[in-house]
């Protein structure tokens, strides 16, 4: 699909290493017909457009308010099917939550109908809070997986999507048959995206084992052969909870460590996504770096499930790549804004034991929610940040006209207030604690606008 | 002021204890000329409305699509003139964050114009998030704060606007002159709120020592003083931070804890609201539940400054008297909605070390953020549910026409989804998870309707 050139003007604001938040006030890009940027000049202030050969006829994006563009953020573990749970888990844990809240919902997704009212809800929700690449489980069901790779393809949405195997300790209603079973309906999704998008350019298909204590010794090794031959990318649970971890010892004698049983099936690689990574020991920490295998960090599930303080400090200071997931709906929240702040906090509750250092700044935790999560997806080269050569995954971020000048609420310009005199660094951090989808005015993927608020066409 | 009779009709939600919600899926209640609940139905389903006499020609107002009725949020501990600063405190702790960001902004409020553009924002935001009653910091300036007390009268809504009093270990430009002209201030301040509102009706003045460190023994004895011979309550901060709780040891070394120094000046009283009690010991708990002080739970804003986890559950147990306070800025949200999260989510914490009984349920941190704040405020009796007898301070949930049903996205119906079976429980824990000011359709404070939302009108 070939796109009008477009340049965007602007401010704009993305994170140019773990620490550092490169704002440009003035900038401008140039957005070719392929979605890609083709160049980036960064002092634009009252000047005439340059007149780049080729650009003279291309359509110009600005930001009209108090704003700026924003690199899209990059989910890297929400479960879309249990996206009518989010809120919904009462007291629980992990072992009874799955049990009470979320088996009971996965298992309806043999539903097409149903399957394809949620799907069309969380992918558009997500695309209106920045959320421009997910790496979603779906359910043990072929078609329905199938339906929502198609809902992200036509919807617009860069997106992983998983058919959960799950071969035991699994209600009798909703898990696969057998191991053989398991791998034909995986290969069956891998196919079809395949059909819809053979380069995975947009829509990828992920092997998804649901977590160790849910799949067999067989189920393992026989992903982790599929994994090896189609070289498609892994994602699976790893220590997120206590109870879940004993559970694993025991279900395991052979394997020294929760990371070993996916190390011994041959599932710990550089394409291997370890959603939660609690509370991994230190060796195992070592062995998730030496195979560069990745890690999802989902603070409001950690959260909300009591599972625990993931430590993310010592994981950067490791050396081990981290990105964010929402994880729907043991987290609350598909807002990837809402989980940066979630982060922040997370960190704060780990610095009241283990020392202020290992705090979040907002610029870190924005970090782990694009660029980070861009290298947990291997897409570094690609999304996460502004570059000459990358694609146009973006957002407009929008305060409105300066609320906090006047006296009435204009609501539907969001929360954060702008009372003048902010600093950039300010601004961003306003945004990260008092903004919501009502800021992401509009939202790009490789170019393509896949969501713009309300009335406005950019 | 006389008010239109009006009968309320739909479902509401109330907390009848700490830890029952009382759910009428199909409630009415009728309210009065004063603003008072002059009678409630219980079961109004399908039925003609009841001809109670005098009432045939009562204004009607309906819950329309999804929602329900429920008690207005009772914010205990608010800094209305650090508003602009809401989600501004990089890494900083409580006593570096006073200087760095505090002070300064606070110091500001000589300018009138400065101080009415913030607390027409602070007063109106709060209402649209259903803030009915707030205890507000103001600053050490008596025009400023006796604007604060004009602004929530004109804008209706119920509040304790207190003037700081700080004449010591502050900085030069900021703080009183000496201990007779923070009374004399003070006495300014409540003197201006009897001229407006002669019995405290809606707007009350409160006593308000900033913190025991920036207080002279004279001054806590002075406006101990003051609060014995003018009935007027107090509020202050207590036990928020390790290094401010070591700071006070130095300080008062006659004193044997940072309570005793306000039981000492005649502070700890039924009239005292205590924010944080972060760090409380045993003893002054004890102490505190004695002299029947009551205490402001600030969640959000102890995790952002990393103050530490207040023991909410041991207080409830132990019998003391605990509200929730959004302490903006210290807290980044404004949202008493986001702060009952923000209280679960801290008890959550405490529950990973203290064990699974310390967690607060969605119920209890409802409670906490009605029932509990009317106690602490002193008005159990007219605010925090509804009682025949009580006040109508109410906001009318709204979850729009069932979004979950729709593909397109209706954004400014907010982010709760209802997609059908859910229960009424369910349906109040998503509120709480995924709601926000979209949600909250209109409010009403004694029986005037403060704020409706766009072109609604009730």
């Amino acid at each position: 699909m070939s796109l009008e050139k477009t340049i965007y003007i602007g401010p704009f604001v993305h994170c140019e290493s773990l620490n550092e938040l490169d704002v440009c006030p003035n900038g401008m890009f140039g957005v070719d017909e392929d979605g890609k940027i083709a160049f980036i000049s960064r002092d634009m202030k009252g000047r005439p457009l340059p007149a780049h050969q080729g650009w003279e006829n291309a359509k110009v994006v600005r930001i009209q308010d108090y704003g700026f563009f924003f690199p899209g953020f990059i989910d890297t573990h929400i479960h879309a099917s249990q996206y009518p749970n989010a809120g919904v888990f009462g007291k629980s844990t992990l072992l009874d939550w799955l049990n009470t809240y979320t088996f009971p919902l996965e298992s309806s997704f043999t539903d097409l109908d149903k399957a394809a009212r949620i799907y069309n809800r969380v992918v558009a929700r997500t695309l209106s809070q920045g959320t421009t690449t997910a790496c979603y489980y779906a359910t043990v069901h072929v078609a329905a997986t199938n339906l929502l790779a198609d809902i992200c393809q036509s919807r617009g949405q860069r997106a992983f999507v998983g058919r959960v195997c799950m071969d035991r300790l699994s209600p009798d209603y909703y898990q696969d048959e057998s191991v053989e079973s398991a791998i034909r309906d995986s290969q069956a999704c891998i196919d079809h995206v395949k059909k819809i998008d053979p380069y995975f350019d947009l829509v990828s298909p992920i092997i998804t084992p649901r977590f160790a204590p849910s799949c067999s010794d067989e189920a393992l090794a026989a992903l982790g052969k599929l994994h090896h031959t189609t070289g498609v990318p892994c994602q699976t649970h790893i220590s997120e909870n206590k109870a879940e971890i004993q559970l694993v010892r025991e279900l395991f004698p052979k394997s020294q460590s929760y990371t070993h049983v996916y190390d011994r099936a041959g599932l710990l690689t550089p394409k291997m996504i370890l959603a939660h990574a609690v509370h991994l020991t230190k060796e195992e920490r070592t062995l998730i770096k030496n195979r560069q295998a990745k890690i999802s960090h989902c603070p409001a599930s950690n959260t909300a499930l009591t599972s625990g303080t993931a430590k993310v400090r010592t994981m950067l200071d490791e050396g081990l790549t981290v990105g964010l997931g929402t994880d729907v709906s043991g987290g609350y929240t598909s807002s990837m804004l809402a989980e940066t702040r979630e982060a922040i906090f997370v960190s704060r509750h780990v610095a009241m034991t283990d020392g202020d250092e290992t705090k979040l700044s907002v610029a870190e935790a924005l970090y782990l929610a694009t660029r980070g999560g861009a290298k947990v997806v291997g897409l570094e080269d690609r999304i996460g940040g502004f570059e000459v050569g990358m694609d146009w995954d973006a957002q407009m971020i929008s305060f409105g006209d300066g609320v906090g000048d006047k006296l009435g609420l204009d609501q539907s310009a969001g929360l954060v207030e702008i009372f003048g005199g902010e600093s950039w660094e300010d601004k961003v951090a306003k945004w990260v604690y008092t903004g919501d989808d009502r800021n992401t005015k509009a939202v790009w993927v490789k170019g393509r606008l896949v969501h713009s608020q309300g009335n406005f066409k950019p």
